[in-house]
């Protein structure tokens, strides 16, 4: 019977001392499951499932461990730590993905239509001019091509939008316009009436989008950042949206979380801030994807959703 | 050569004449084109291409034409014209379909992820509380399965909703629950969470959403009303939004346009009004539509479009 520690906060428990017990019992695992708080001696953990909030931080005791499972999809909070030799699984939530999707397709949605200006305008104007422009007549660059990328960039090209994404490395998606490289970067960054990241964070993506590659945009960009804080220079961002040079910001990660309530984001009339509601894990979906990644361990399969430790993600 | 009477007010015609005749060359069609304030001997038209504001109302001296093509969706303005015995043809515009569907999508996404409540909030309190519903847990309604209503059926079943489509008589959609006549709407009713109206204007749906129907939607329910605007009681609306029974209404759509600045709905925190933008007929892709029928009726194939004078649409 497999050893499952559960190493995250005590609300986490909350969340998922029922459903975790029901999506093993449903793969037919039959688990020894102890949150961290309980306690339970490292040296019989079979599987550590992890979130960064929680009390573990030292891996090396858990010498029997045979892989340490993230509740986020997000894992450079525990990527870089040295004492984590055991191999490293990312959450891969369906509920995730769709939650991210949703959060991307209605923001864009919303700045498309011009929502925001309507609902600023209720004045008894009857501003009908001329048609707005249809989603074909748009671009949308998305700034990263992982699962949740091309999820987002797939659902943005079925509702009809010209979507470039781009990765590092070279990628090919049905309907989506793919760049890769730093070339190609450039040029999506110049055709993107509206900017979607959805970067991992590693060393290459810090502080990518600065002054210089802001400043490639269309004048007038609407940017949406539900991916990584890091990813963009603050400081670079807020000297833009004054400039102008920039329509709007959406904003729903940042380097400090939560987002200090003196920070100029919280007051700028171009930027909207989300509490990074965008992709959260929904804990239903979440523990199915626990079970089934220990079923397959258990049956002597390949770990899924493995993180690659050189490339940080 | 078949002679065309192009019959909407100066502005139309500014807007449509490079493209309605590029649109009839293309499909090989050498007419002569001239608009209603330029004058034609009514006797010898062929063809009326139609919109309400202009000054054509009695169709009687057209004794040869052999279509009224309009170009406007809704017809409700001219099937009552007793004058009116030619063949009448409803536009059924790709780029006004693409346009509504764009308009729903928006908005029920905005509602659906609470986008006005957190750009209302930007006030430094991290509100991150628990994940919003994902679509597949919300049921949106759609009212009437015309062209119009199943692309926007579709288009929300695609995204994650689901859908329950209402018509007079009984469709079948797939991934829509179809329901047709009264019992049918008022299941329709009890379930959705958000209403999207698109019926046509016809007595049967003149007033339909009263206060007796209006109340059987579920607490807190939003309407968006894009399709035409005597679906809706306004009062009832106005009464059942005061007492919060309805969250908010969307309304593109009024008895009287534009609305008068002195109207209610202008200034009720629970209703935003667009004037109007929803599905804009575009002339470069209703020209092609136009110029479509014509040839088809040239080449002696049935006019397409055609609308059902018994019914009304």
């Amino acid at each position: 019977m497999p050893r499952i520690l559960f190493a995250a906060t005590e609300d986490d428990w909350h969340d998922y001392r029922h459903c975790l017990p029901r999506a093993l019992q449903e793969k037919g695992i039959q688990a020894e499951l102890v949150p961290v708080h309980e306690g339970m001696d490292p040296a019989l953990v079979d599987y550590i499932v992890y979130a960064p909030a929680g009390p573990l931080q030292d891996f090396s005791p858990y010498t029997k461990a045979r892989a340490v499972l993230s509740l986020w999809a997000g894992v450079e909070k525990i990527v870089g730590n040295a004492s984590l030799t055991q191999p490293l699984c990312r959450m891969v939530d369906h509920g995730l993905e769709r939650g991210m999707v949703e959060w991307v397709l209605g923001h864009v949605m919303a700045h498309h239509l011009g929502i925001g200006f309507f609902a600023a305008h209720q004045d008894g104007v009857w501003r009908n001019g001329h048609a707005a422009p249809l989603a074909s007549d748009r671009k949308v660059t998305v700034l990263g091509l992982g699962a949740l990328g091309q999820a987002c960039a797939k659902m943005l090209a079925q509702v009809g939008f010209n979507v470039i994404g781009w990765s590092r490395s070279p990628k090919e998606i049905e309907r989506i316009t793919c760049l890769s490289g730093d070339a190609g970067l450039k040029e999506a960054l110049i055709e993107a009436e509206m900017l979607v990241t959805l970067l991992p964070q590693t060393p290459q993506t810090t502080n990518l989008l600065d002054a210089a590659h802001l400043g490639l945009l269309p004048e007038g960009a609407v940017i949406l950042n539900p991916g990584r804080g890091t990813v963009l220079v603050d400081e670079a961002l807020l000297a833009a949206l004054d400039a102008g040079e920039i329509g709007h910001a959406v904003l729903d990660v940042f380097r400090v979380e939560p987002l200090p309530a003196t920070h100029p984001f919280w007051a700028h009339p171009r930027v909207t801030v989300t509490p990074h509601i965008a992709a959260a894990t929904r804990p239903e979906t979440a523990s199915r994807v626990i079970a089934e990644n220990i079923a397959s361990a258990e049956a002597g399969q390949p770990l899924l959703h493995l993180v690659d430790r050189t490339r940080g993600y």
